[in-house]
């Protein structure tokens, strides 16, 4: 095994759930270079492990994530561009783990406690489905230091109504957990020593789906969301009437139909 | 007058107002072909039947519509091809019947009671307008049964914010009304016995504006709303410019300067 | 100095605050020919001016705005084509001008008392933030004299969820500051006495930020919220990477680095 304390992203997978864990509490899991690498690679990993059904995100320590590491930005000032390759390198990147997020074809759901802050925010945003701890707080506060959060915006905006995502952008304020629920940022908040447990079980209820169904309804939703209507329905009733055809459809409508308590799934 | 008993689909023309009736209790009205192709037929009348201002979309007995006709589609598994022709006939058949919900001149409102499942769910979503018994309840449960919900998730992902369709959709579970309210799935929710009294005051509302403007209105929402910004808003000024020519737009605008209470339409 | 009482339009800056008042209160501020006129020169003047950090939009008297003028128009129906050609140019000027809102480098934040109806409520959607008096109500109440608010429903569609705005436009009822806000139509109602007050906090927190950074995120958020999500990222990634070498960002990142209690931003 891996020691814990070197590894900016330790990944568990048991029972079908996949645990990331942002592992660099002392910078409040920001997403530096190797944090990002190590997203990115287990990302890759998850995606073509058929074991995972589900995948919890999460942040080690008291915080989710604050977002990039501006020492390490910072630093790169001193390039002969000024850090400008850097930088455009830095938000690819970065970006590209967003974007590997909602191509995973299985769900992923955020556990968050402490503070999800500007790419933090973005991390919730992003994924799938959100849980928070009650005293949890969300920012998209880059706004504050002279570095507005783009590239958040993105995840945020497709989230939340319009006015709501320009009120975090524009004043950098912190949310509450209550708040980020009523505007769409997260799906529920539970108190704080209830969130693992909490966060389980949403994963449970997802693992006990059939693996197929759900991969073929994650990527339908985002293939059609930014489609016309008639593309859209066009896209989706293939998608269903392939859905009909696999094997685990057939076996959860006969349980359906035959009042079997538990279908058997195997994910074809 | 047709046999009640014996009709997937009634219809009930009275004030400017038609209701459709799913009258297959004994199924949960689910949308079984012969449901189906009744309700594109009494569509597609209402479509060019100028008495009509406004519909009600209702079922018979104590649900509102369960979705599709499981039992009529594990059938067609014995086809030669394991019914993957018709599976794909029967998504593009319901997709043609919502879009005619969409692209109707008049307004449609669903009035739910029971529970709004699957497709049925998905015809909630479609309805312009949703008003729903306290104790119904709703969800796009496919999941549970290895068939994800794709098709009514393209009219779920266009009302409720992203990660409550999610939620909605990978979990498989029910919403109360209250919470079908709070996401946007349904306008509003009233006590059980006063369901038909407020679907009725709110279609009455409707009959009696001016069913050209009606008309105008809902055509101009759907065909902007895909639209970048500033198309938008060329199609949409002009949509007004041609409304105000309008015999209706006279009267309405002479009426209100004049402080006349009630405008006489004609619907030119 | 103008004469108050004979300028439709009045603007006053001061401390990075613009503050835009809709001078015509004997006519609830209606949006007439010389009003979005003077709201179009009062626009194009702030787009050009570095002094301005932030823009409030407000109604002299006890509302916000009604809307179009109708009796100016009515009176265009003696016109040679019946008013076509006016009616025309009036809904694209007026298009023009909620569009000069939208791509204004700076934000603008709707102080909304009274009622803002039709094109009134749509200026408050437009608004890039909106903060209402409790008594406050909104409608898009075209409809309820023949004449539905079509390009009112650009700005509405894009803050309210689908239903939600659909209730509007076709009910033509007055919502209070409380459902707005729960729709996402405004970020926040306060007390009557206490709107002023709220508004200008909520300003000079905008004005306490970089000016360039606000500007950058302002003109990404429309620009990025219309593309399909890897062109997004891509250009807000860009708009990221462009932000981080400006002097601002420098100024903002080394303040938070070195807890530096208030940055000291040029816009550069």
């Amino acid at each position: 095994m891996k020691d814990i304390q070197n590894t900016p992203v330790e990944l568990q997978v048991e029972g079908g759930i996949a645990t990331i864990t942002l592992n660099r509490p002392q910078t409040l899991n920001a997403l530096s270079e190797d944090m990002l690498a190590g997203l990115q690679g287990t990302l890759d990993g998850i995606a073509v492990n058929h074991d995972v059904k589900v995948v919890i995100l999460r942040g080690a320590g008291n915080h989710f994530c604050a977002g990039h590491n501006l020492k390490e930005m910072s630093a790169r000032r001193a390039d002969a561009d000024k850090g400008s390759a850097y930088f455009n390198t830095l938000f690819a990147t970065c970006s590209k783990m967003m974007l590997s997020i909602v191509n995973l074809p299985q769900p992923v759901i955020a556990e968050v406690k402490g503070i999800a802050t500007a790419a933090g925010c973005q991390l919730v945003a992003t994924c799938d489905l959100a849980i928070a701890a009650e005293d949890a707080r969300f920012a998209t506060s880059g706004v504050n230091i002279g570095l507005f959060c783009s590239t958040p915006m993105v995840a945020l905006s497709r989230n939340v109504p319009r006015k709501k995502a320009m009120e975090m952008l524009l004043l950098g304020e912190f949310l509450p957990a209550s708040r980020a629920e009523e505007i769409g940022l997260i799906n529920r908040f539970v108190p704080a020593d209830a969130l693992e447990t909490a966060t389980r079980q949403m994963a449970q209820t997802i693992v006990d789906k059939s693996p197929l169904a759900i991969k073929i309804g994650k990527k339908a939703f985002y293939a059609q969301c930014d489609m016309p209507l008639d593309a859209a329905y066009a896209y989706a009733g293939a998608a269903m009437a392939e859905n009909m055809l696999a094997r685990d459809a057939t076996e959860g409508i006969n349980a359906f139909i035959n009042k079997k308590p538990m279908p058997d799934w195997t994910g074809e």
